[in-house]
């Protein structure tokens, strides 16, 4: 009888596949990959970029042996082609374009996002890189070492674009960064994001904010690539990478009456269920239900996968998991800085009609009288009204524990605490590494007042 | 028109004033404090004895200058010395040994902990020093500066004990450290002692654990001390110093009605009240509330006295705030380990009742393919029939955002979350900094298997 298959061998599919198999030793379970490289963190990409991690096998969070131990089968090389409901079966082809057919009990579609190609003319030109996949980096990682470039011009000032401007001058190269926010890093208010391009152009990157790129052609006799954008802006370089924004990639479920909705991807419940029986969703193909908004965005982040995987893969074998929502949660590292945060952006809030007040504060990540303290600025976004935490950014040194804090405001913000409650917490000191009010805390009556 | 009159100048008396003020721009404020260091962080006298703090001066939270500019009134070298409640004043000597009298609305005690001699003869010889105050510490770096001893005992293996280890190794001094626990650091479950005593033999401390020491002798012809105790122990150093533990600095209110009990400290209710009326008191003077116990224990920690300073200082003008407890969060740095703990360890989730089970297990702090990556032991407590999550020990390297892990688990209990729930929460990940499951969720699944 058949059991259970997954279409997906990233985050979502394989948590679900390994989460089911600990709690139903006896399922069959089948995973269908369409690359070589199941179980690969993706997030780990610009590290190996920037020739931090020399072997790429590192980056898989497991081994195919390992995965392969837990009696799940893998199907690497195998795409699928199409699902039927009726049936219950899917179309599948592998490498050689043999079709072959899996039937299965339940299915879990872990199929992920693809890049967005930006309306620039050019992509097509040798030296312009995506950074999506496995095969995409590896690419990019051949041209560097082969032709040594001593230039590149990203295009996209998100996460991927500031990991990559960050690993690329760690690699030798020069860089120059082009994004059509106002400032860099969307993610965060504004006023954070240009203390990252202080720091960017500290480290050596020249950096374009609010500019749409719009044509890439060969110049030079094809030895480089001239950028040209919007306000008249001209760039040049060897190499182009593009880092702009991913889209669902639900070609798949075209067709099959499987409900989807923004950027079209999937609809699930909180069960992770999409509207026909036994087909489960997960990952970054699938919208999301927000913790705080109470309502479905789009939001495709890895650590949202490994979770939304675990509720499939419980909920496949009988389990009643509910999905608790993410909080948008996020942290970056760049160069020296680290950025992080959960929740709502003021304009965030504002948005979900939230009457917000957001203050900036400073506080020392340690007792300033005790060796290398260094300074965290915190953003707290609250509700005028109630008082009730609604986000926290904060930006600050590396080594000063931003990210764990950031962790704790979520914790809070999970629970639906009050910026005055954050006072209540019995959180850990000593003088190397806090202080008796935590920096967590100092920025709630910094808000308060 | 008398108003607020706070006895102790420490953490929860300065706390509770300025809240006080903040709260209540017209109320009189007057603070008498028995020595010449108000708001001193105590806690960081160890980083002052090694060196690494060469003023003393920056061991103040605040000045003396800041501390007045908000409109509070101090009086140093004023010893508290009878309450009247019935008259609501307070008789103070000044340092002249005169007498004078205080009226009050409402009276904040503050009045602290004071060392327990341990019952060992010889404390009064000279070289032979307690380590709590102010003028303690200076009369032992004196000490250490002018007769430039080379070697230091150390009585008592808990936290302070373990920071005067690492501080006197720092500054040069060879260590012996004796305690009566069978391993260091009894706050935490005895594998994690050892763990710590491993780092503190790598470091060059002589450690002896499960020895009550019984008595200190000259020797040398003055130049030395013996210090003999169970066991046979037998140590020798020109320096003695007595970690141990602490008692309630609540002599002052003998024969006033107001009610003790723990080791002779205050009862408050959660508001900070005192039984009889106007009277409040926090801070180490008092038992304290535990959040998840759900009854009173006797805790002194610096982060208590901070919030229920401030809790009392928001009841003092009218408020009716609530403390809602200490967790009994706790972090120590000792030369390179950290370890941190919050709610209840194995033995003290036994002892309240629980069936607990625990659970040690290790991960990285970042994705491992990341330079860098350390070992962290987490141990997990919960409880077995309900899996509610009871207690958190983190063991690993400075560096690993253990302090603020700790607090997630912090945060976790305060609202009495089962460690599966752990999985819910959106945690922030970037490969240098954690993983899609973060550490702490990493143990909850560990837990549960």
């Amino acid at each position: 009888m058949p059991g259970l298959l997954v279409i997906g061998g990233s985050d979502a599919g394989i948590s679900g596949a390994l989460r089911a198999r600990e709690l139903d030793p006896a399922v069959e379970i089948k995973v269908v990959v369409a690359d070589d490289y199941p179980n690969f963190s993706i997030c780990g990409l610009p590290f190996y970029l920037s020739g931090e991690i020399t072997d790429w096998h590192t980056l898989a969070h497991r081994t195919l042996a390992e995965l392969q131990a837990t009696g799940v089968e893998f199907f690497l090389g195998h795409t699928a082609r199409q699902i039927d409901p009726t049936r219950k079966r899917v179309l599948v082809t592998n490498r050689q374009g043999q079709g072959l057919t899996f039937n299965y009990n339940k299915l879990i579609i872990g199929t992920g996002a693809v890049p967005v190609p930006p309306p620039i003319s050019g992509l097509d030109l040798p030296g312009v890189f995506p950074l999506h996949t496995m095969e995409e980096s590896f690419a990019l990682d051949h041209n560097i070492t082969e032709k040594k470039p001593k230039s590149v011009l990203i295009v996209g000032s998100g996460y991927i674009g500031l990991e990559m401007a960050d690993a690329l001058t760690h690699r030798g190269l020069e860089v120059t960064l082009v994004g059509r926010p106002k400032a860099v890093l969307p993610t965060v208010d504004a006023g954070f994001g240009q203390l990252v391009e202080e720091e960017l152009k500290r480290q050596g990157v020249k950096v374009f904010s609010g500019v749409t790129v719009e044509r890439i052609e060969t110049t030079d006799n094809g030895a480089n690539l001239a950028v040209s954008g919007s306000k008249g802006f001209q760039g040049q370089a060897e190499l182009v990478l593009v880092a702009t924004g991913v889209r669902p990639n639900t070609g798949l479920v075209q067709n099959t009456g499987i409900k989807t909705g923004i950027n079209g991807a999937i609809c699930v419940d909180r069960k992770m269920r999409t509207n026909l029986p036994d087909i489960y969703a997960a990952g970054d193909c699938v919208e999301t239900y927000h913790h705080l908004l109470e309502r479905y965005i789009y939001l495709p982040l890895g650590t949202t996968s490994h979770k939304q995987g675990r509720v499939v893969g419980e909920n496949v074998v009988g389990g009643q998991r509910l999905f608790q929502g993410t909080l948008g949660t996020q942290v970056v590292k760049v160069f020296n800085l680290v950025i992080a945060r959960t929740g709502l952006t003021h304009d965030e809030a504002l948005e979900a009609g939230y009457d917000p007040i957001t203050t900036e504060s400073k506080h020392w990540d340690h007792k300033k009288y005790y060796p290398n303290p260094k300074e965290l600025l915190i953003r707290l976004t609250g509700d005028r009204k109630t008082g009730k935490l609604l986000g926290a950014q904060i930006l600050g040194q590396w080594h000063s524990e931003i990210s764990k804090r950031v962790d704790i405001f979520a914790t809070a913000l999970y629970h639906g605490m009050t910026i005055e409650e954050l006072n209540d917490l019995d959180l850990s000191y000593t003088p190397p590494l806090s202080s008796p009010w935590d920096p967590v805390q100092m920025s709630a009556q910094a808000w308060a007042r």
